[in-house]
């Protein structure tokens, strides 16, 4: 497969892409190094990585930035970072990524658990991560030609919470979050939410 | 108790002012028209309203507009009016509205049942009511003085179905609606979504 990987320098970017490679061709892609890079808030800068890049068997977004802040501190930028870029981003990589997939090919979008886990000072993540989820479940109904769409909703990642300093006895390792987009890619679900929890994926 | 009713001139509206006026005094606030107007878009707007009314037992919003519209056909205007209008007016509504609430009073908001039942059409309404609900769960865990936030999630109003002249026969009558947002001003709940998907409210 032809494989486009967007949001490739991240934490979980980066085990996907090395993952992914062991059986595909993957195009990583960076916001701001690399060989390819895109701004997901600019739709002129994702027409012309798709452009550059031409059809391919799956697109996979693992960008999407998100601001913690409670109710009284955080400022409504940070709401609209998460709208624009995690929630409208991903949304214009699927709307204007559709004339680029092969028959049968797929999208796979990242959101989180957040709203599944209420947390203090994560109101604007967790609307996001719900908006993505919603999203893939409705858009699901409207693709044609075999074409699929599904979400990866990762924990956080123990390598992330290292790198914080935070204790990581809860995270789940970057190289196991890998194998859920892979089930997406390789699978047959459309509008499936995998929740990446704990463990690699498991078939039900 | 003294409550403040935006979007009181809706079905839905029109309804739970009704209801609740039996009981207590509800100052009905409109988008164009009426006594008192609000556009929840606009941030001066919520503020000027707050000033004018004063502290309050209870905020209901029964505002939010949507959209309709195919992944393909509708334009991103539509996405950002969900976001705009449903999502970030209901939030600052909640985020200005805290100074204006007496110890122990509550805010309502609405969502609604789009991401529960995805439908042809409703990337955009679905995207929107989760992050209400997901907004709702979180914003709950902060706040002070037994504050309270719920929010009410309404399946398809009968009378809004009869307007559009389709099968009204799922849906469920604005006047059982209101009693779901009665049960939110009433109860403990904090955090919590109703869902008035059939019938009058009765506890769990």
């Amino acid at each position: 497969m032809k494989i486009l990987a967007i949001g490739a320098n991240g934490v979980i970017g980066k085990a996907v892409v090395s993952h992914l490679q062991q059986d595909h061709e993957v195009i990583a892609v960076g916001h701001s190094h690399g060989d390819y890079m895109v701004d997901i808030e600019n739709k002129e800068s994702i027409k012309a990585l798709y452009e550059r890049v031409g059809k391919v068997d799956a697109i996979i977004s693992m960008a999407g930035n998100g601001q913690m802040g409670s109710l009284e501190e955080m400022p409504e930028s940070g709401y609209h970072t998460v709208l624009s870029n995690k929630v409208m981003g991903q949304v214009n990589l699927v709307r204007l990524g559709l004339d680029y997939l092969n028959e049968g090919a797929s999208i796979t979008l990242t959101s989180g658990q957040a709203s599944n886990h209420p947390m203090l000072g994560t109101a604007a993540i967790a609307m996001g991560v719900a908006a993505v989820n919603a999203f893939v479940a409705t858009a699901a109904l409207e693709l044609k030609d075999g074409k699929r769409i599904n979400a990866v909703s990762p924990s956080m990642v123990k390598e992330t919470m290292e790198q914080w300093g935070i204790d990581s006895g809860s995270g789940i390792p970057a190289i196991d979050v890998a194998t859920y987009y892979q089930a997406s890619i390789d699978g047959q679900q459309n509008g499936e939410v995998f929740n990446a929890t704990g463990g690699q994926y498991e078939p039900a």
